[in-house]
């Protein structure tokens, strides 16, 4: 299978510490890296995780909020540094380009690369980036100021070649393109071989949610139907319930109603207020609504 | 003795690792906290040290590159989740306002406290903070950008009091100010007993000069003549000189030579260029010139 990997560089609220930075995730599809979120500090987290500075292809931050974003100037002053020539974007929503440019002019005015700034429209789902590999959308969540979640979902794969089938046909190596992409083979005197005996069905189409920061908003289980895997975020438990409304967050358990109304394979939470020396308190609540949660934690690498 | 300590937090060139930070230090005096510079990061290494926050009475920053300031919308931001009341003034070169006054409205609109914004005139040496135990004034460098280093001096402290020739002269305990002050004791009888008998000299005044980032600069040395302990960026070795000098940088060499023409009782040599492996060979050079030399190092603490 192709590379879908994440590593969770930072899971912690608003109050990074030595131990847990604010929220910063990077995720690897097919080498290329997608940046989510940029907290203070995430560019020394990069280093220890040993991840290629120059395969980094976009950042994608869901709010302005400094949690998220003080990491920013630094990653691009240093890129810049590096010698870095590739172009790079960064997605967020509005206020990105009043905040941020005059702070880029001045401080990364020297930078041999351009940096490309551009607003996403938080409160509608909209596909925002695509490659050969990739297509990213957001996702509208409901917090404070402006918010929306990312989904990434990899491009189709095309199917596998039963290498002995093909052997045995005798189909030249020029056709195998069409092969692998569903056709059927008509051999030179005329007989169709059906695709079915010549390929095998690709790899599932693998995606990834990370919604982050919202209260519960269960509009947006249909933008994440059947997503491999969902990062959610849960800042506080049931017993601060009243508590994660007023501030527009989430508890454990509603990230588990989320994932389990949206039929994700796997939940991840994270974004833990301070206040919890032990999450397993929040891992037992949204297990007891989705039972395939884990924590996150700074460092953990997910392979989906 | 009062207390006048150095914390190095970071006492990297411009780009961070998980091992070094970029500049950053913090100097307790007398249990007030004054910060120089304040790198990205540099609020996760004050936890790391176990510095109060709520100690922090000023930020110095010596220019405006983002080596040296990366960290200040974070940590403003903490200070203001954890409650802060107390004003925070903040100094640097010209071009703070302009940079930060909008990231500080916008991401600190919710602070609880007040932040200060004071412009230095890096070009001149100013007293820019006093108070009853110490002095702070700038030391003009020599950079690409305004830059200025910070010399902070300790008030004087009071003579000493012999307790036992009090008590033998039978001083009340209201003259003890005036006797710590240097005042001579007439009792009731008409007797002058001279300070010399009641007292012992105070302790020597303590002073601390940061002087990064800067090319070779002689003009400091009458500014910080005597000082007891002196941070020098010493961003090259011998080896790359002309280019220290095309990047306004200094060598180890020249921060020995700075310390020697001054008298520094101490040279602490700082700000490496990531190119070397082993800061040994600054030492060594350093010391050539100015044999009381250290290397600093990321949670070195000093104490003068």
């Amino acid at each position: 299978m192709e590379k879908f990997e994440i590593d969770i560089l930072g899971c912690g609220a608003a109050l990074p510490t030595p131990k847990r930075l604010s929220s910063t995730q990077v995720v690897n599809i097919r080498e290329k890296i997608f940046m989510l979120d940029c907290a203070e500090g995430c560019q020394m987290a990069l280093r220890r995780s040993r991840i290629k500075f120059n395969h980094l292809q976009a950042i994608f931050i869901t709010h302005l909020h400094g949690d998220h974003c003080f990491g920013l100037l630094g990653l691009l002053s240093t890129l810049g540094l590096l010698g870095r020539l590739q172009e790079l974007h960064v997605y967020a929503p509005k206020g990105l380009v009043e905040i941020f440019q005059s702070q880029i002019d001045f401080f990364c005015n020297e930078s041999p690369y351009k940096i490309i700034l551009h607003e996403v429209i938080a409160s509608k789902s909209e596909v925002i980036y695509e490659d050969r590999s990739v297509e990213i959308s957001t996702i509208p969540l409901s917090h404070r100021v402006p918010c929306c979640g990312y989904l990434l979902r990899e491009k189709p794969t095309p199917r596998h070649i039963k290498r002995d089938a093909i052997d045995a046909f005798g189909i030249p190596k020029s056709q195998i393109n069409n092969i692998k992409a569903g056709l059927d083979w008509e051999s030179p005197d005329g007989e169709i071989i059906s695709n079915n005996l010549l390929t095998l069905p690709p790899d599932p189409v693998r995606s990834y949610a990370y919604c982050t920061d919202t209260t519960y908003s269960p509009k947006i289980i249909p933008l994440i139907k059947d997503v491999t895997c969902l990062y959610h975020e849960a800042t506080f438990s049931d017993e601060h319930a009243l508590l994660a409304r007023k501030t527009n967050h989430s508890t454990a358990r509603q990230a588990g109603e989320i994932a389990k109304e949206s039929n994700a394979g796997k939940l991840v939470i994270g974004h833990f207020s301070s206040r919890y020396n032990d999450e397993n308190i929040l891992l037992e609540e949204a297990q007891t609504v989705f039972p395939n949660t884990i924590l996150a934690s700074d460092g953990l690498k997910i392979l989906l």
